[in-house]
C-alpha cells in the first residue's frame, strides 16, 4: 500500500519548457496542428515518451494556453497521454476543472483514444483538431479501445466541433519514425 | 502559459492516507465494493470531493494495492475520478504503468464512465467490480458520457472480468446523499 501521502505527479520534460518560453499565437487550424505534431516529433527526438503531442489554444485568439506530450513511460502513469496532460495543464493554468467558459480548442496530433474522447467530454474544451486517424495510430500497433463507430459524431452531438486529417502526413510521419527507430509500443499485458 | 515548471499534481486528502494506515484484506468481492463505497462515503462527509471511490486490490489475496476518491473539484482537474486516481496510485505503488502482469481488481463505487472505461482499458487492470449503476449516477445529474451499449462487454472481449450491482444500494445511497445535501455536479459547461 502506497505511504502516508500518496500522490499522483506529471511533469513535463525541462525540453517543453524551453519550447514554451517564447510561445507564438497559432492563428490557423494547420499552424496549431503543426504544433502539436512538432511536439510529438520533439518528445521521440528526445525519448521522453510516444509519438503524441498536444496543445491547447484560446479558439479565437489562437494565444497558446497549455501544451502536453505523451508521458506514459516516464511518468509510469498509463493515463498521462499528450491530450490529458494538455487538458489538465490548461485547467492548472486557469483554474478550474471546467474549460467550458474560455471557449478553447484542442489540437492533438492523433484522434484521441478512447479514454481521451472521455477525458475531452469532461474538460469542457469546446473544439478539437486532429492529425493521424486513429488507423494511423493502430497501424503501428498501439490498442486505442472501442471508440464510437464515428467519434467526430459523438463529439458534435455533445457541442464540441471536430477538424479531422489536419496535416495528417506530417503526424503520419513521426509515428512511423517512432515505430521503425524500436519506440516501444505501451499496451497493458505487452510484455505478458 | 504555464510557467518553467509545468506540473500536475494529485495528492489524497489527509483523511484517506488515515484510513489506509491500517489495510485489511478484502477477501469477498462484496468486502472490495463496501470498501470503495465507504470511501466514497467519506469523500462526501469529508466534503473533499464528489460521491465517488475506487481501489485496487490483488485479485487472488483480496490484498490493497491503492485507492481513490474523486478529487475533481479540490484539484481543479476534470481527470481526477476515482478509477484514475486509485489506477495511478497503483502504477505508482508498483513501479509500472502496466498492471497486467499484478492480476489486480478495481472495485468501483459506481460503473466506470466513458474515460474511466478508457483509463480501465489502457490500466492492465484485469477485473472490475462495480457498486450503482450508469443510471444511478446520471439520475443526480452527471453526464457519464458516450459509453458503449453494454460496457460489461466491450470490456469482457477485452478480457477484462466484470461484476455489476455488487452493494448497489449501498452506492446509490450515497450518491443521493451527495445530491440531497446540494454537491455540486461538475458537468463540463455546467456553470454556463
Amino acid at each position: 500500500m502506497e505511504g502516508s501521502d500518496p500522490r499522483i505527479e506529471i511533469r513535463l520534460p525541462l525540453w517543453v519548457a524551453e519550447k514554451l518560453a517564447h510561445p507564438a499565437c497559432a492563428s490557423t487550424v494547420a499552424e496549431r496542428a503543426r504544433f502539436a505534431i512538432d511536439l510529438a516529433a520533439l518528445n521521440v527526438a528526445h525519448g521522453t515518451g510516444g509519438p503524441f503531442g498536444a496543445a491547447v489554444f484560446e479558439r479565437a485568439s489562437g494565444k497558446l494556453v497549455a501544451a502536453g506530450v505523451n508521458l506514459v513511460l516516464s511518468s509510469g502513469l498509463s493515463c498521462a497521454h499528450a491530450e490529458v496532460v494538455a487538458l489538465s495543464l490548461a485547467q492548472r493554468a486557469l483554474g478550474t476543472p471546467d474549460l467550458a467558459p474560455f471557449d478553447l480548442e484542442l489540437a492533438t496530433s492523433a484522434e484521441p483514444c478512447w479514454m481521451c474522447l472521455g477525458a475531452i467530454h469532461w474538460s469542457g474544451v469546446r473544439s478539437v483538431i486532429a492529425s493521424a486517424r486513429d488507423e494511423d495510430v493502430r497501424a503501428i500497433g498501439f490498442d486505442e479501445g472501442a471508440k464510437p463507430a464515428d467519434w467526430t459524431a459523438t463529439l458534435r452531438e455533445r457541442g464540441i466541433a471536430v477538424t479531422i486529417d489536419v496535416e495528417r502526413d506530417a503526424a503520419i510521419a513521426v509515428l512511423r519514425r517512432y515505430a521503425a527507430s524500436g519506440g516501444e509500443i505501451y499496451n497493458a499485458g505487452a510484455g505478458d
